[in-house]
């Protein structure tokens, strides 16, 4: 590798990289893009966005002195220069892997990773709490925050931007925003935000550096051609950067984010101003690499694949996944019912939307990242009369949690909320875990949830979500499930019931047991319970929870085992004892879940099976825990008994 | 009151105001603004933000065709005359009382009531869906969203603002947004826009009516004036109004928020526009009783008082509230630790801060209406070593779910959360409450959460998380408690444990109940264990809960009870089943909480009465429960006995 990669491989660490002559950093930009298309290309993971950092990260890390000084990138899928260059080479080829490096900056991973990010739009509030640290403790220290033009329209980061630029305790605290402008989130941009960044750009891009206000007025057309223009264009008369002078910051920009001689004087020239200083750089999405700049959604996370052929299509359709399987029943339902909007914080890819927003434009609304406004502006529709369909990855909901509990559930309204990524993950790791919506959803009064167990369920569960007068959360995973074949109706199912897949035979001596199944651990639950002879139920409804069917199971069965892929506190295991003890009915209950830590990234069936939920962990769990030796296991005895 | 009221008492809807002859209208808002200055002074409940919106309320209702016309009322504490003017003037004593009408909007009280809101900066996202609703509907109402300057600083407004002025479906909607500008969210506003409204306003304020980018070229200064203006004060040279107009809406104003001639002629040129419109009002909040305009926060939302005297300072010293205890503590805590820095999301009166901010402004951080970024700041604060307290209510921290998941918890960051109105909080009704926060916390990974029992506890359940190494919740409710004094140390509580405040005497042959309460409620749980002869547990901590007390109580008791005011579903009481499901002990629970239903507004012992949560409720529980017919209760027994 040290052929291929002279200069990189020297770079241990910043400290080596500052040791540079600045004359060899576009030849250690060219060997770091390089290493980062190999190495994405054997591993998968994010490339389009670590192409076009090359030159950002080696600039920051050339003028700043990290880790004194502290850079946070925002969502930080795009870190994987950063990475390289921070220690972390070598350990590229276990990146997103079991144990392996995270997709994402980490604590816990390197003292340059200086605040965990993946959601977007945390940087500029992280990043003004270390500059204010640093200031309450007297340190001189800077604060960086490298912040997509995508994430910048997510509310969070506005409100960092009005906060950032005020004096705190006297002072205008020492930060430095740079926004990394390539016109892109994942799906394409949307919204006022963007519009007014392009045209930023138009007739500007590429210009030299400048410096804040003073520099932007030497360069300023003369007077009376200004005057022309302000007649003229009043609406677009407007100085560059007035929006974040506005927020109190020095705005410089914007910058080409490939030309290092641009970038480091630039950096260089802001790091030794005091105050609140907002970078606006210009990039490419994967610059470099032809087919990912033609094509930048596509290699925004490959799988694996050979950098001189690019992506291929796989050559048999694989089985669908539940994102596919969402994307159909959308347009199936739309067909059926005009009333039905559906709704994207961004994510109409991820969401399976593209075909939707392909034959219903006039009913997809893709708001930006926004998931709080995504939440109640579709309430608002619903207040109209509308069918709001709210695709938002489990994870994500949390960002919109108020907004679910106050504007909907409280109201009471009917929408359906499609929650993909429902549980673990894989590659991305705890930050996207879909691990806590069952708890955070079921505690609210008026919502409804289902855990359909499989993509038929899923499509059906859906219809009946969308059937309800009323909130509905419907859950479903990443990837693919067991393969049932939907079918092209849009029938429901019946309400708040769940079914028995499996009964158990009749009792030989053995406690009977009882499996209640949430969402598609099902399948590894009937495996289990064919191998243990135990009745297996298809819960179906977190809430309402299907009662009389767990009494029933309760009275007619030695012990339960719930079983999800979910948090265990507060989880469908907890819906159930609490059901048992509305029904008064004492029988002893083992509950399968997410343990309460969180789980790191690697392949999911690696991850379920460390957690006991695959069909061996689970046949283990109950033998383990109730027919270990039979007739005298401690659990089924009572304190009174 | 029609001799007081003449024109007031005809309007029973704001059709019969339409009627009235504009030159009617001053009167008519004089005699609105005295009828709720009577009426508050009389319910209690908000003032000053009421007699702001009296004249724009008017004149809404004037030019628009309401219930047709959709007017959606940011936060909706100001929307008294509102009310009045719709229909429920012969209700307003009613306000706020339990069976009465609610201080905010709701979607159930009226027609006129198109969305409920009560937390901050929905009103734009509701509007925009429903004028896109009726966009798509082929119907031609209008959408009129008006916050104020305040609600306007948090990320959601932001989210909406840069949705809203862009194309849907190639039309951009037509919706309306009036900023109520009163300089003032409940504490002093902060942040950069508000500086730069109050420079929209400086010299321009009270200017007539201009409509848009057009007019406002007619009024603009001779070009040789805006060159030198241009020169001497590049960064000061923006068309007022750029920011919204750079979000796609044509801006209008600042206009005067009382001249009914200004209001009533700009709504009806906006009305006849189409696309995104945006007027920036001024009002003053207290508008017309000279002692709120002096003091507009102490009248923000009084008790009940003489109009003619003002509000009078309680004779004695009433006992402290939790918010006091909190307040004091982090004075102390702070001369303590130098560490310690505060952070609040614009709620320095609510949540006690006034002392800390006077006596330590260095380490103060109000960041305005702004959850998400107040929790991520503080996170960032965290990571340089220092320890955040960040005072929220409960119903507030579901703004910042993620954050505290993704950016807190998952890195196991040492902060406070210092969870005010934890419970149900009276008068504000359901928006407000504190249900849900032990649910929703107590399923994160790495957090902790305490749930004292009175205002010593308090004290040391605060010192308690600040002494410990991770996130940890301290939830506490509104108003006072059980009076037990606090001392001045900074004592701690030890790690996870609870303790037994009660001890059941010997069997006598009914069954042995053991209380497990949770915060406040130990009290009344104390009176009903007294008359029960029951034990009574103060457990404390919700998470790490007692295990270990929770299993001895249950082996040495025939029944347990757990009390806590906060949701069942998933709540304290979850938790103690979980626990004995871990430690295989089967003893009949039940859990006494917050039903799954919301709880409107109202006197707080009332509606704690009405949950059965008061002494008596929880006495009469537990002997419908367990004690009805001694050895023979259904509930004894288990499945297999």
């Amino acid at each position: 590798m040290n052929a291929n990669y002279p200069l990189l491989s020297r770079i241990q660490s910043p400290r080596d990289l500052r040791g540079l002559n600045r004359a060899e950093l576009p030849q250690l930009a060219q060997e770091l893009r390089d290493f980062i298309l190999q190495s994405v290309s054997r591993t998968g993971g994010h490339l389009s966005s670590n192409l076009g950092t090359v030159e950002l990260t080696i600039a920051l890390h050339y003028v700043f002195d990290t880790p004194e000084d502290r850079l946070v990138w925002d969502v930080g899928h795009q870190t994987y220069p950063h990475k390289v260059l921070t220690g972390r080479r070598e350990r590229m080829h276990t990146l997103r892997q079991l144990g392996g490096l995270s997709g994402f900056p980490r604590r816990d991973e390197s003292e340059y990773d200086t605040f965990g990010t993946a959601h977007s739009s945390t940087s500029i509030s992280a990043a003004l709490g270390m500059a204010l640290g640093a200031q309450q403790k007297g340190e001189k220290r800077h604060a960086v925050a490298i912040i997509g033009d995508g994430a910048m329209t997510a509310g969070m980061a506005f409100e960092a931007l009005n906060n950032g630029g005020m004096p705190h305790a006297g002072n205008v605290p020492n930060l430095l925003v740079v926004l990394n402008d390539n016109d892109m989130s994942i799906s394409p941009p949307v919204g006022a935000l963007n519009k007014y960044l392009a045209r930023l750009m138009s007739g500007k891009f590429y210009a030299a550096a400048r410096e804040g206000a003073k520099q932007v007025l030497k360069n300023a057309p003369p007077l009376f051609e200004l005057a022309r223009r302000f007649e003229e264009h009043a609406k677009g008369m407007v100085v560059p950067g007035t929006i974040f002078e506005e927020f109190g910051f020095n705005y410089v920009g914007p910058i080409d984010g490939h030309d290092l001689d641009a970038l480091i004087p630039t950096l260089e020239n802001l790091r030794d101003k005091p105050g609140a200083q907002f970078l606006h750089v210009v990039t490419k999405k994967g610059y470099g690499y032809k087919l990912a700049e033609a094509d930048p959604i596509a290699y925004h996370g490959p799988g694996k694949f050979d950098p001189q052929v690019g992506l291929v299509k796989p050559a048999a359709a694989p089985k669908p996944t539940f994102t596919q399987v969402f994307g159909q029943w959308l347009c199936d339902m739309a067909a059926a019912d005009p009333r039905l909007v559906a709704i994207t914080p961004a994510m109409r890819e991820g969401s399976g939307m593209v075909e939707f927003h392909k034959r219903y434009p006039g009913r997809y609304h893709d708001v930006g990242i926004a998931e709080q406004h995504a939440v109640t502006f579709a309430a608002g529709l619903a207040c109209e009369g509308l069918k709001p369909v709210v695709a938002i990855y489990s994870t994500f909901l949390q960002r919109a949690y108020d907004q679910l509990i106050h504007d909907v559930a409280l109201q009471n309204l009917p929408m359906v909320f499609a929650l993909d990524r429902a549980g673990l993950v894989g590659a991305d790791g705890a930050t996207h875990a879909g691990a806590y919506d069952i708890a955070f959803v079921r505690c609210i009064p008026n919502m409804s949830m289902l855990t359909p167990a499989d993509e038929a369920e899923t499509r059906r569960a859906l219809s009946t979500a969308h059937a309800h007068d009323g909130p509905v959360a419907v859950r479903y995973p990443r990837g693919s499930g067991a393969g049932v074949a939907t079918t092209p109706d849009l029938d429901t199912l019946p309400w708040g019931k769940g079914e028995i897949r499996r009964e158990a035979g009749p009792s030989t001596g053995q406690p009977r047991v009882a499996i209640l199944a949430f969402g598609p651990l099902l399948y590894p639950a009937l495996d289990a319970g064919a191998r243990l002879d135990a009745t297996v139920a298809n819960m179906r409804f977190v809430k309402p929870l299907d009662a009389a069917l767990v009494e029933r199971l309760a009275r007619s069965h030695d012990a339960l085992v719930t079983v999800e892929e979910g948090c265990l506190p507060g989880g469908a295991g907890s819906a159930v004892l609490e059901a048992l003890q509305a029904a008064g009915v004492q029988v002893p209950v083992w509950s399968l879940g997410l343990p309460d830590r969180f789980i790191e990234h690697g392949d999911p069936a690696l991850l379920l099976a460390g957690c006991g939920l695959d069909a061996a962990g689970i046949e283990a769990s109950i033998r383990a825990r109730f027919l270990a030796s039979s007739g005298s296991t401690p659990q089924l005895r009572t304190v009174n008994g």
